[in-house]
């Protein structure tokens, strides 16, 4: 079959990979429509620096173990897919059902990621496996490519139910790409009053204020703490110097989620988060219930995912939209339908 | 009267330093003891350091700014002391009563923090003002010494409280100087079932166990997360590199409390807080009722202080007090009586 896979640091198209068989509690499924991800340019560009900090943490399983970045690598997580061929004695919705899942492969030797793997194809392929248990039906006729959507939305919804964050509390969402624009979605979709929106782009502060932003503002002409008094600081930056920027700035007693992943090291003045009491939470990912939460919102009309999209292609278009999406005045969520 | 002051950069004893009288609802106590806190010996050596950080953040009043270091700067904040007189008009204990308060002085312009100023006399003087409203009466007859720890003991179940750690999870408390101490006693004083307490310091960590903690641990011989999994962290240090080690070796999904203050930049990995879901929360003081329940649980011998104190010296003995304290073998916590 044909899958684009990521080969010395660019999407190729093979159209050799194997078609593969499903298992006891899988299923073959044809991949409809499958977001581009930031984290797959970021793995794509800097795979060695995240297997490497990957070794060097403990206290976690290191599930990028085992990656080798010689050989080629399956990505591809943001997905729906229509049921083809149930595995063995496995109870599966009925071919042709759309579904879309958390990306986790049960196998016989324990759960595999479907986000960056040698063995494991992820959505940029015409066909793929998922776990029969964890596949959830796309209800309300759903778009398959805005189902596709249902795993960068719940990032958004994970952060902001990280926060805590009141109806009545101001919240500051500083960098509007794709997970910035999924918190400022999730905050409306959570009814908070004040959303106000930070990034250089004018196209994506348009974006922002399209999907909840009450206001939004270009940090070029000012700081966003000057305009406004946050009590949530959404960081969706990921770069050196934001989190320390925000630090300095933030109001006394501020709760920031940070949700960019940031690579490289940072520095920070410590001593601005203790004086003002500060507290940072690092969100990654999201719950099962918040997965599910996220396509519901998004079926039933609460949060709307079109204005995001802002391109298609098929598999022969991957690399091409890798590049494209380094521009933010172009892009914020480019879609693959194989 | 007599008073130890900060006179560039060194303690030296002045005793021409103007009786202060107290206006309507301050009070003239006489310092009975007052705590040498690791702030002060901080405040002595980078002064500036602090006094820059303070004007570059934004986000709360400079409490800082007007400190000029080129005059004498009164210090000492961790104090007991009899009450002498109350100014015209003023509800107070009577004379002799012996107190302890939050240390902030009320007066006609605004609040004063009895922390480092060069107008407002702190601890270490014979004789100090007071705010009428915030004393708290010491009782059961405890000693002056120990009330004057109710300050830094404050700081602990601060601490504590903020990590919301519940009985059931594990605690790790890295450093144990004073803070890390206090941060131990308030463990045990909730109630929490595994303690774990690191340092190098061999004398620290037996005042760790004496206080609470179920195991030391000394970092030299190994990773204090290689004998533990803590739910809960505090990070007792304070010094560059200490939040970076423990953001790649605590466990996923870890709250860690950072107590030591950091005054100078630091460098860390934001992805090991973010691949793990790491919750930092930077800590500072304490509320007023945390004040008075730390006052509240000394007098009534749920936490026990007198382990902590390792030295007393008179005014002329607190130039002598801020070396020793570099030694933590030799000193936890120095009471000045003046």
């Amino acid at each position: 079959m044909r899958t684009a896979v990521l080969r010395a640091g660019a999407m190729v198209v093979r159209d050799d990979v194997p078609e593969p068989v499903p298992g006891p509690g899988q299923v073959l499924v044809a991949v409809k429509a499958c977001g581009i991800c930031g984290s797959d340019l970021h793995f794509a560009a800097h795979g060695d620096q995240m297997l490497a900090a990957g070794a060097e943490m403990e206290g976690m399983p290191d599930t990028l173990a085992g990656i080798d970045l010689a050989a080629d690598v399956y990505l591809g997580h943001e997905f729906s897919a229509e049921v083809l061929e149930a595995g063995p004695g496995t109870d599966a919705p009925a071919p042709g059902t759309l579904v879309t899942s958390v990306p986790v492969l049960v196998t016989p030797t324990g759960l595999d990621m479907i986000v960056y793997s040698n063995h494991t194809v992820g959505g940029y392929s015409e066909r793929m496996l998922l776990s029969a248990p964890l596949l959830l039906p796309v209800p309300n006729g759903l778009d398959a490519r805005h189902a596709a959507l249902t795993e960068p939305m719940a990032v958004g919804l994970h952060a902001v139910n990280t926060s805590k964050i009141e109806r009545g509390e101001t919240a500051l969402v500083i960098g509007c790409g794709p997970i910035g624009i999924a918190i400022v979605a999730a905050l409306k979709y959570r009814g908070v009053e004040t959303i106000v929106a930070s990034d250089f782009s004018p196209t994506r502060r348009t974006l922002a204020e399209v999907v909840g932003a009450h206001v939004s503002v270009d940090p070029a002409q000012g700081s966003p703490f000057h305009q406004s008094r946050p009590a949530v600081v959404f960081e969706a930056v990921g770069a050196p110097g934001v989190i320390d920027d925000v630090l300095r700035r933030a109001p006394a007693g501020a709760r920031v989620v940070v949700a960019g992943v940031c690579m490289q090291p940072d520095t920070v003045h410590p001593f601005y988060a203790s004086a003002k009491q500060i507290s940072l939470h690092f969100v990654f990912g999201y719950e099962p219930t918040e997965f599910a939460e996220s396509l519901r919102a998004i079926a039933e009309g609460d949060i709307d995912v079109a204005p995001l999209i802002t391109g298609e292609v098929d598999l022969d278009g991957v690399a091409g939209a890798f590049a494209d999406l380094a521009d933010p005045e172009r892009h914020c969520k480019i879609v693959v339908t194989p």
